[in-house]
């Protein structure tokens, strides 16, 4: 019960023990030298690539803390979560690795490949009929009918300490390195991976930039930092950042956010799926689009990293073949 | 003078000055889980993935050390080597990174990514028709004319011990985890990387296997240690593995992998392409063909790694964007 209803924000101690709970089961995913990206920015730049992480994106680090934390008399009804993709394989994943069932209330324009992940992964997959059906609702009738525990995809104090594992990854691996971060810039839509990273790198690391990086026209968390309060997006949809799709700030995650974060980049379609391309030829890396927006706002020289140390974190990597080519084609490559 | 023909095999301390020397330039590419291939296999398998490293493979390790050796009374002319992508990208991005021209004799068949990321780098590139011209004879006359110093592809001391970095690596990575590996396994073209990666593991971990993996019909590593000599491959073209064409094993690199590797397998151009859209759809790198043969081959189940630590090479991700898709097509992910 009081797991569900937590009072309190998670803080660094609780990214910590997070990190513990996923220390068999996660990929710890490496923090990596990227020298084309130094000369182009005039910056020491690391990448932070989690379509390495298990299931593809680092959803899974907040999604496994999450359900691996619910009690004996939880477990026999499993969970329900809903998701377009990249939260649906984290939670179908953690679910299964935990002995337990899944559902997956997932919008039917949700890409192919996200969705037969995410039975791959042992989800059960209910399509809905996104703008028309309540997705919210026939979660909540599953959740009634089944006794499953709905999992929220960010604005959980257990899912903001697993995706800050994340910052402190980044944390570790710096100081390894000798190295003190400038910049940390991660992709945002409900925002509980930058209020996490935020969590852990602005621990490690008080002076440290942290910023959002949003699709232009999705912008909610820089509008929001500047308003003071949670501003909405006035479009539901028309990105190719399928990932990034969240209307608002979550309620958690912006108390921290607004507090750590502050400020926010935006980077356009175009430039998504340069960045895109770049990951492919420059990197070696796959990218999804709603992962590669803080790197395109880098390379749109939205960001001066002249001189300074900064991680890009690139949060997934779950694209279809055919948007994958397309991204390619836009940027002049194939 | 004594830097060109050096009369003994590299040893493990040359390995280690060798990662000394690249410290600063090379990216230490991360040793990477994957839950996937532990499923599949009942082993704990590690990625080594060198599509990450500048230049996008392994080959800028050798050819940095190489060229970095090279005397001032050298360095004027600049260097000259002969290779149809990888080979060609390492010594252009070395030979800049140095301050010195570098030409690459290049034929003209080769993937027109691999030439023009060899010109981005720095080089010049001069074309050649493969089967009508004499490569090495266009080399030797540039060296004569220009004082170049020709930067061999793998049979040379410098070139051994820099690959063998990615050794050194797995090695010091295994011992931070804990582990000891069982297996590593490397596609072998004339054997630079594998007879280096043996040098430094099987130093650190005395008992562990080293194998080659090489495409089907170009399998002369496999065929040379079974022989005892060195045997030529029959067909000198005719695979998608662009990377791995040598028609046989190097005189110094086999006579250190008849030693230290001794055995080897192999896969088809199927296999390898169901390999690269492996890698795109489940962990997420880069791969080119000819970087994807050990994993086709751990992915055929030609290796028994069930309870084994294995780490596998992924050597290269310098892959043309069509070839990549017609990979994704011929594995029935697009």
């Amino acid at each position: 019960m009081s797991e569900n209803l937590h009072p309190r924000l998670p803080s660094y101690a609780d990214v910590v023990s997070a990190a513990e709970r996923l220390a068999e089961v996660a990929v710890r995913t490496p923090l990596v030298a990227c020298p084309k990206l130094d000369a182009l920015t005039g910056g020491r730049i690391f990448l932070k690539p989690e379509p390495l992480q298990r299931t593809g994106s680092f959803k899974f680090r907040g999604a496994y803390n999450r359900i691996s934390r619910l009690g004996p008399e939880q477990k026999g009804g499993g969970v329900v979560a809903c998701s377009s993709g990249n939260h649906a394989q984290g939670v179908a994943a953690a679910a299964t690795l935990l002995g337990m069932p899944s559902v997956i209330v997932m919008p039917r324009d949700a890409p192919a490949m996200k969705r037969a992940r995410t039975i791959a992964f042992g989800g059960e997959v209910v399509q809905y009929e996104r703008g028309v059906e309540d997705r919210d609702a026939i979660a909540a009738a599953i959740a009634a009918e089944r006794g499953a525990v709905f999992v929220p995809p960010y604005d959980d104090f257990h899912i903001i300490a697993g995706q800050g594992t994340v910052g402190l990854e980044i944390a570790q691996d710096m100081e390894s390195l000798g190295l003190a971060p400038d910049v940390v810039i991660a992709n945002a839509s409900g925002g509980g991976l930058v209020s996490g990273i935020a969590l852990a790198v602005k621990q490690r690391f008080p002076s440290v930039r942290v910023l959002t990086a949003e699709p232009a026209g999705f912008d909610d968390h820089a509008r929001s930092f500047r308003a003071g309060h949670r501003e909405r997006n006035q479009q539901a949809s028309g990105s190719i950042c399928d990932a990034l799709m969240a209307a608002t700030p979550g309620r958690l995650t912006f108390e921290i956010s607004s507090r750590l974060v502050g400020e926010g980049v935006s980077a356009s379609d175009e430039e998504v799926a340069r960045a895109v391309a770049f990951a492919f030829e420059e990197m070696k890396i796959v990218v999804e689009p709603g992962g590669a927006v803080a790197l395109a706002a880098v390379l749109a020289g939205r960001l001066d990293l002249k001189g300074k140390t900064a991680a890009i974190v690139l949060s997934g990597g779950n694209v279809d073949p055919g948007t994958f080519a397309e991204c390619l084609r836009v940027a002049g490559r194939a």
